[in-house]
């Protein structure tokens, strides 16, 4: 490695690279609408306690909306020397209203709080948004689930065959997972319900503010009690990248299925053309590319949420430039949940599903096996060791036979033990609605668990 | 390196070793309780659905009973061959009880809701005993709130010196970050508020039971909806991990201010003896150890946090064995933050605080320059930039005579705009109570904050 | 919440919490050989620098190896007042050898190098082991590699057939992770092969000692350069840590391929009954129980190293308690990953693999589709966009008979291109020797990737 | 909530979003360089095994030539239809040369070994920028190091003062850390010293290529033995996250120090204007933004580290779209490390040190009590005891005089054992040369420590 070769490039720190450094324009000016309905809902509070004149508040509202045009139809010259999106929007604003003005906007306000308000309330919406594309999924599992109440399939632990449940059993596991995310993130806003605006650079300010006024008009519940906790707090954002984090555990979880059950040797399902790749020559090969996808970013939202618990830890009070890294990975969370669940929703709707190959896997492994060891304790009150010897021999002669127990005939032959009563029992249909228990994959129960979701959604 | 030098140790595996391996008792065996307490909800509630007789009932509750002063007199024997907890329990039972009546307590339940209820169990018993530290942890700080609100100290952003706060005002930062992790640990215990129990391997079962009574037994509000979904669930694992991790971000900063704060530069605070190791020879030197152990232990709490995101992350479902995996990591976490939270709880009761230490460090900085700059604006209607130019001035003085401006004496000969109303604004207490906004550091602010806390404690 | 159900339990902390709050005994216990040799080594040099007698040298090792004995012979009384195993050790052997000698050990020495030292010394051996249990395991994958030279199976991507490979080259692929994971522990060894020993506290001593001397009784192959820099470091353990980390995103690869592959749809292997559950009832259910823990314990491995990485984080120089976090982590991945590579290798030792249904794989998917398709343009000089228009009328014809391409008969009746040189090409063994390439899934270049590996065994 | 506020933003998977999602290209664009070089590397080797012709490689050089000065110029026009930069360039090359020739680079190789290739040769670059802007930054340590040998200052251990060092060995400290970053990334290097190129898909080719001479031609030393593992691994890039994991561990402990170093209560360094933000009004303030943006950065980079490790987790072979999703947080990781490496350099560049206020220091503490009670048991032959007794005394008399015991006077008037010799050990400067261990604090083991740095630079 000759050092030569990047001498030129690294001379030093230059004043560029210095201003890129220490700016946060690039990613912050994702808040701008945030950052005018924060300072809009300021100066009416100033207006409010006399602090600013009516005219004062008429120009900076009308300052700030002009503003908000000149961004949304990209006419705003956005310049890294103004730092941040704060700055950006304050030196334009005097530049509109003039600085005799505009300054006083920032009467009873400093940097810290308003950035906390800001970003918090981008947290806020981001949340309620996640809440509503996870109720949209759920919709749609809703509809599957109505549609394979009887849709046989071998349910899995281990990955080897297990029990027979109905595919909408199955996928009613995920709504249910999917309305446990809803609630979290329910409980998270309620814990962000406090507005930090007022609280200054750490410590209130000496006009005679009401920021209880400010906080009701950005649609907060309270304000936070303690200033100093208040532009230090960033429990608010961890709080959201782990909600999320949780979401992928979730999604990971059914991509991971979709991907299993779209392979070649499983071909339970198929993935709509919109959300695979194909090959121009192999017409079966269908990659499942979209739910590779999402199950890969799962790295990405765990790596946001161990980012910004990193930079929190042992930092002191209050307000450190370590807390500028807070945005980007949340950003990047937020996109990439809301991106994947509009995805897979979508994909989810075009799903197809192939009843007979399901069927034909329920074929493999003695799935009634103990469903019969079961019948035979509860209703021919043979003892339990007792009756798995007996469904063991059966087993063998169905081994012998190359079949599964479902498929052999003249049980009683075998045994006569087995009479009508137990050949319903090796029929599939009839082994799933048998169960009985709360919760369990029968249709009575999985029109039970459609109800709670439907009622959920209702509320 | 020679390889003979370990093909002895490690001549393949050996079946102790995959014993060990595959064994999770060394653990679980921590959840015995819990395990007892589900055994006999699942067992009364078995015999209310005339699935076991009243004499099988009292037994069996006999028995676990008999086994729970066992192990509590440590005459239980555990023996990994049991590999976990429920076997181990299970075994005993029946050599207490007869096979035939101890072997019916497995009816219509499985390993699988058997261990999520066990867990669950322990899990949401953790989250009050949480709860119930934090309040503690809280009360220890109020009583330094009340004690110190005209506690003078300068405030940090940066680790510069800010603004003039109390120690009180300080210090309600941080209980009002535990009063935030008490309500998310509430939040959690409410979403885990659904039973498992009863959901068998995945799918139900065929006996015709009464999963919500037993679920009621065990203090849960609901049973989970849907069986599948009940086994394959972490969720209230993960969430009491991150829950944690948010208190040792919390516990980590405050931490590492009282490293800050007691060591020989900044000498705002001594810790007591009993939390600190000092050295024969060097009577003034105090290692904060008990500081530095729970800002240490903020790794091993990301750690287990990430641990099961990471082992859960795009498993199949339902139950696989990845998912015994669960327990270490939330065991840990529970004692270390248990164990922190009363350590530290200690350790603050005999805090030593040095006002006048704290005093002194006021005074460098000239704490009280945008104070004054904020009086002119207000009170004598200086434009913004001239009052800033002024109190300039006034720093320069100070800085030549090398003394705070707070020490400065005969204001008005440097500038006859100070009069006497202006020399009020360079004391410090008055610049404390001179905030007027809501969540100040000013007295009367403090006493509301203390209110809103303890008003928090009674409920 | 009744708050008095926990006020007793919880009163305060007790001298005994906080004792074992502060003390590590319990973990580092594990350290007690490296202890007493790095005593010997520093005793040793010490005499040979004039600092100790000749006989105080002798008593000194007498002494510390009796302590040996008795540990190893659990004769040792390990009491947590003594906090750590230096101290541990240090008390013991002034009480064997009196305190006038005992006590002057510690010369030249303090706890901050005698850790770090010890610690090191336990990294350092537990790499080796782990380089032999990886070679162990790659000794393992090349009896398969050798047997299944022309055993031909689908390789995958995106979990859709792609191309047909040997079970050899597929199991080669691993075989080379596992030496790259060699060669980073080598590296790793390298990096840490400095011994911190006779730093003293961070600055040194002003005894005249000779560390080199130590170091190289340690077999270190030199001493860390900066004193400071040797006691505040832990760069050697997150080393360990993150190669560990690597690793298993190998194991885990490969687990999950193993439970995919012995899943009743895959049917490629059958793991031995040592290494999986089965169910008495249901013969052919067998739970990869080993397969899922180990990529289960993926996450505490993660975790691990997250933990470390967190708690170094912005540590100011040189020693703070903190650092007492930083064994349990590492003591946990080391044994996890020796007890894993064990268990792994000696489950793949007794792998049964099905080549008839991994043929039967082969001909799922028209695998051979591009390769003919390649023939076309490579052999026929047919323009690549044509070859693939007469390929997919072919595939279209197999699709029509429901076969696979590779099933046709006849082939110059549907096409008269398709001589008899390209019947060949539509052979699945023919496909697999067809690669030229180096590195590629043919029989001569699978030999000499078996050669690489042997080669690099040997060395 | 209203529902319908979002129905019309995220309605449904428009083809837009779901493209964006798919591609990579606005990431991977980065590669253009690599993927041209890589191009032109594959198509000379296939001209030399008679693949292509003379002319054919002339305009594919051309071609890619042309596309480069396109991109750098910025005249390419990126297309997200594209996907990925492999596509866009291809495509446009087959526009300039004609898709006859221009379809033909793809012969013999795939997308899979094609982007391996390109990522990889991008990480062994950053790997060589890294270790030249370490180098660097040790050249700027070497410099303080020089300059103060025995401008002294209290080491800390627990942040307390612990022992008199000099500024030059504490900064060497650091020097050492980078020391050993730069090795760990030459070990990443050599491990990634094998091109992927010619793997294909994952099983290699039927045309008689030779990998080895493109591997040559992009200065790999090798290539990978196995095609399978050569798609599949991402081990290179793991590495790389993990070794700058690590250097920001350094890099966090060293801004700590400076954040804690210029607060006001410890006064020992002015940080340069340019690197801190201050105050119009109050002149001393200044906020060391640029150490606290890089220890924040802390954060994102252990977060990127456990994303890839966490997408990589139990992925089956060979190449899954999930590792799409490697790229983004290593280019990030990269672009941190470069830009604050940078700017941390030219920062250390520009330190001031208050020597005076460290000497100040130096007398908190009674630093040198344990330097007179070794001097005692070494010279004098007191036991240990008794010397601590002795030197126990006079701190007490130091500490009623309320000086450090340093500044005591006519110290034979205390206790007569204290002759001119003892008085000696109270010099600062002597008590940092007393150190004769090596790599100790004293200006000769200094010495022997720069020369082993410069050294190392020479080579």
């Amino acid at each position: 490695m000759k050092n030569s070769m990047w001498s030129g490039r690294f001379s030093g720190a230059s004043d560029e690279l210095l201003k890129q450094f220490n700016a946060s324009l690039d990613i912050d000016k994702t808040l701008y609408k945030q950052d005018i309905e924060g300072s809009i809902a300021h100066a009416t509070m100033l207006e409010n306690c006399k602090i600013l004149q009516k005219n004062e508040l008429d120009a900076i509202i009308k300052g700030l909306r002009e503003i908000e045009k000149e961004i949304e139809s990209k006419r705003f010259v956005f310049d890294i020397k103004d730092e941040d999106i704060h700055m950006a929007i304050e030196k334009r604003l005097s530049e509109l209203i003039g600085f005799e003005i505009g300054g006083k906007l920032h009467t009873a306000r400093s940097r810290n709080d308003q950035v906390a308000t800001d970003f918090k309330l981008f947290v806020r919406q981001s949340n309620q948004e996640l809440q509503f594309l996870l109720k949209e999924l759920i919709k749609t599992l809703l509809i599957h689930a109505k549609e394979h109440k009887t849709t046989l399939m071998p349910s899995f632990t281990h990955l080897q065959h297990a029990q027979i449940v109905s595919f909408s059993f199955y996928i009613l596991a995920y709504a249910f997972m999917f309305l446990r995310d809803i609630k979290r993130l329910k409980s998270s806003f309620d814990l962000a319900d406090f507005s930090p605006l007022g609280s200054c650079a750490c410590a209130g300010t000496s006009y005679a503010t009401n920021s209880l006024m400010s906080a009701k008009i950005l649609n907060f519940k309270d304000i936070m009690p303690n200033a100093m906790d208040a532009v230090s707090d960033r429990d608010f954002a961890l709080d959201l990248l782990y909600d999320i984090a949780v979401i992928f555990t979730h999604t990971s979880r059914l991509c991971e299925e979709l991907i299993l059950f779209s392979s070649s040797e499983f071909s339970f399902i198929t993935l709509s053309d919109s959300f695979s790749t194909g090959s121009s020559i192999m017409p079966q090969k269908k990659n499942p590319d979209v739910c590779e996808l999402i199950r890969g970013k799962t790295g990405r939202i765990y790596g946001n949420l161990i980012s910004l618990l990193t930079t929190m830890k042992a930092l002191p009070l209050a307000y450190n430039k370590d807390m500028q890294e807070d945005k980007e990975g949340v950003f990047d969370s937020i996109k990439t949940a809301k991106d994947s669940l509009i995805i897979l929703n979508a994909m989810l709707k075009e799903l197809t599903i192939h009843k007979e190959n399901m069927l034909k896997a329920c074929k493999k492994g003695h799935l009634l096996a103990t469903d019969l060891a079961d019948f035979l304790v509860r209703e021919k009150n043979i003892p339990f060791r007792k009756a798995h010897f007996i469904v063991g021999e059966l087993v063998a002669e169905a081994e012998k036979q190359g079949v599964d127990i479902s498929e052999l005939k003249d049980l009683s032959k075998i045994n006569p033990i087995f009479d009508e009563k137990a050949s319903h029992i090796l029929d599939f249909e009839f082994s799933l609605n048998s169960k009985k228990s709360q919760g369990s994959s029968s249709v009575q129960s999985v029109e039970k668990q459609i109800e709670i979701l439907e009622d959920f959604l209702k509320s």
